[in-house]
């Protein structure tokens, strides 16, 4: 569970509830429309199956699972556990590491791990490595796209769903009386107002978050990546450590070292 | 034919529909402007005309059909595919792959076997792969491009009928009574929403599936060239193996894995 | 000339005149306006000489030119031509090409085969042509900078005309008739209305055909470049064509390699 | 202490508190409006916590303290102290540096430094300080990002409430009188000139300065990075220099040389 | 001297004064506002400090200076400069250069130069050039960086004086007089205006020229580079001067061969 992204949802709707119940004074119907709701709601759902591949908009509940419930593994315990596996290397070598695997977790380090066990050559273990890095990557981006479509399509959406009904108000400017044609304009101001919280105040930030996670992702498995090829080449354990604790700011690494 | 954007397709058009239908209580003429038609539609053209040459304008129809008749191969096929072949070529010699090119049907993997299968230097099928992989991604970005323009210039093209529009009605407003105004003002709105609509509701989220689609079809091509070099080095299929699930999330391995 | 840019700059002047004569009822004087004018005219001619150096300023009306009479050579016939150099390199030795340069009407091809004719080293050869192509980029850029400086500045010094008008109409709101306040704002919108022209209308499509244009130029060249080396090399003439096919579209290639 | 941090927050206060007193006549109450804070205020601490992870939202004040208080080494002072370094290790040996390093206060320099007086390979150290740039780049990254969180949702926010406003507005048309409508209206704007506020004069320069500082903390670690290598690999010291030098402008480069 | 510069700066005051003068009748007073000189320009200022190191700040001058007085050397004359260097070093020897030394104003070649005379490494003159373009590159962006700070946040500030300025209108549109109102609402837009015309008509344009500059001078470096490096490669001068002509468009060559 990603802690952060649950309270900075709750703070969002709390803030967006009070403001709807003061101005409306409790009267929140007066910010429903079903034009509003067909023009961003179900307009977004078109855009994204218009623009995604049929299998990429199954993976959106997967998109939304990853956004509230996310695993990376933070860097310094990665840089513990290959500190630890290098030091066994060392001692018992490389072989010694089959038994270690249980506690590898991570798919990737784990698969890295086991080419180097089975003495696979390193340029080999590292094409495959930045291959499925790579790879990764792109599906990474398909989860960010999906909240770009909604965060770039849905405001404009609702400015279609505004434009509508400013037509509908305009055409009959003359026979309405001025309550009506507020209350026409109010609903058509409504359409834009759900594209702007659908872009800002939700795929916009979540979209942010899968983009940030997905940078960590690809530290950690540099990381891990450069971890492999240093205990392969059966570097000083001293060297590989180093480099992992390049990955850490300044400050980290002495309390790591001690911890190493 | 891709699903999802037939079905995407159909949702949009039934909200728009259904949405300009109740505001307009079925007089749905009033959301009709000759002028609106003129600066967006044949605007469009205009610019597909100026900003294109004439080659790339003559495949516009194609983009449209690539767009709704789209035949990416699952990466997941593409990893099966070539593990046949990489077994089979363990097993009987590269010769042999000649008898398994008619269900080749890719043509990019297809010209890749053939060099390899002829006995062409690594380095020569490598830099003429990639030298496709590059032209097709020239030719890709010429259909992401015709949609980008789209959705960049009819909404602007719609911005120049309302100001048109609203320079007319300006012009008269000491003449006119109050239906009148509203209803060259409603004219004028016309046409910012069909730019709205052109590039929120169509041009927009065709382009970016084109473009998702380009990146699946790139990393399918990066797959087929990693494969066709293993094979040709003679590596242990088992990297070959390996190298080609990379590609895939670590969830869909394990499967494969055992169908391969 | 590049049929393509007359035919759309013609689309788009007729739909723009008969909007502007339909919406004024052939009153055509009311869509100008001296301060649009001198503000998005004379403004964009401000922007241009502040922004360029004065010698790309004087290449305007090249890159004019340019946009409307265009010569890049459709890469099937830059394919044609050097299937017909290699078999005579491959026959006669690649001296025997000397009697081919009169037919070579591009330059770059024509200094890269000059260089091979010569004996220049092939990483030379390399190095010489990689920087012609860096260069001609960078004069490529210079053109497309133009119509991106009219493309964005265009509008903004139209927004400057309309503000500058809205300023003197709010300025004497409490003594105009309202039929005077309208007129000055129709003049006011005017600057925006031309800025919206300049940039969707004209100098946005016009850059992006400069730039596609000079995208296919880029991979002409590359070709080029690919096929002068592979030439020297003294590659099987079958390899070579490959590369060259590789640039082509799969569908171009069968008709292709049997006129060649 | 960064001074023109300082600086500008005070202008830009000075100006901002002058423009609201002079317009509000001292009524500076007018300028509240508890929508306007829980949209702006609030939505952007809901924005941050569901954009970043957990462990960057509490690195936020170090990031505000990071634009206060930053301490960039100006890169003259880097050249001098790597010259007489390179001075020193020429003179008496590499080992000799041990006795520098309680000078050294950069710990990417003394990092570098104590691994070449550790006689690691210089491809290990290479590798090791690009690890330590890449990560490093990553962290700056993540401190931009809060900064551009703020300035792009901050203004969306402030939309959502100026919309909640004008609809809540537009609903009671009728029944308003027009001073209480102008009312409303005002209050509807705030929330717009709140987020206007934090984007352009708080949030988005904070952020251009954590990014223009990232980039000079980059270039002096590229710097330092050359000249470990350099002094490792035993290269003639005026070659040092000369490198250190070409990170200076030409100006600056001849009182260096003079003062080294 | 850019005279481009110069006349496009008084092409554009000139236009803009006589919109002011032609809107106003002369009464220019009506385009003031302290308001409006407060946020854009004071607004501009606190910005400039908030986002830019103290360094650069006092920078600023020179990077105006810049604009108006630039003197990059025309590529060709850069290429005769070392056609001339390069037929010398050919006919007498490197250290012949020694002589010409006085000639060559440019401190990069120059500096190139010496350590070609000095019989530095080629792999250690071409990082330290190399490191040299770096480091201005990253001078030039803080120079971009400037401008496009007054271009951004300009109209930003422009905006919040607007917004300002129509809270305090909205706030007592019951108790003034329309002439009252529309005033104020003058002096409103003219703190937008004078962003649009920072940003279009001045900070704009200025930036694009710093940055073609800025593209021009790195086209010619690493024309130096290049020569360089061939000279002292003992390149055939043929070579050396084909590799300088691809920095030029084909139709040039001619006469710079005739005349080298």
């Amino acid at each position: 569970m990603d802690k952060a992204s649950l309270i900075g949802l709750l703070i969002g709707a709390s803030a967006l509830g009070f403001v709807f119940f003061e101005v409306s004074h409790g009267n929140l119907v007066m910010f429903y429309s079903l034009e509003g709701v067909l023009m961003v709601g179900i307009g977004s759902v078109s855009v994204t199956f218009m623009a995604m591949p049929l299998e990429k908009v199954k993976m959106v509940p997967a998109y939304v699972k990853r956004w509230l419930f996310n695993k990376t593994m933070p860097v310094t315990e990665v840089v513990q556990l290959i500190s630890r596996l290098a030091e066994r290397a060392r001692r018992d070598g490389i072989l010694a590491l089959e038994s270690e695997m249980p506690n590898v977790k991570d798919p990737f380090l784990a698969a890295g791990l086991k080419m180097a066990i089975d003495g696979v050559e390193p340029s080999n273990i590292e094409s495959t490595m930045r291959i499925e890095l790579i790879a990764m990557g792109e599906r990474h981006k398909a989860g960010k796209k999906f909240f770009d479509l909604l965060k770039l399509y849905g405001p404009g959406y609702g400015l279609v769903g505004t434009l509508v009904g400013q037509v509908g108000m305009f055409g009959k400017l003359a026979d309405a009386d001025i309550g009506a044609l507020g209350h026409a304009l109010a609903i058509a101001v409504v359409a834009t107002m759900y594209g702007a919280i659908l872009a800002n105040a939700i795929a916009g930030p979540m979209g942010d978050k899968l983009s940030m996670r997905a940078s960590e992702e690809m530290l950690n498995r540099e990381l891990m990546l450069q971890a492999i090829l240093s205990i392969q080449a059966g570097d000083n354990p001293r060297v590989t450590q180093d480099k992992m604790l390049a990955f850490l700011p300044a400050v980290t690494r002495g309390t790591m070292r001690l911890a190493a």
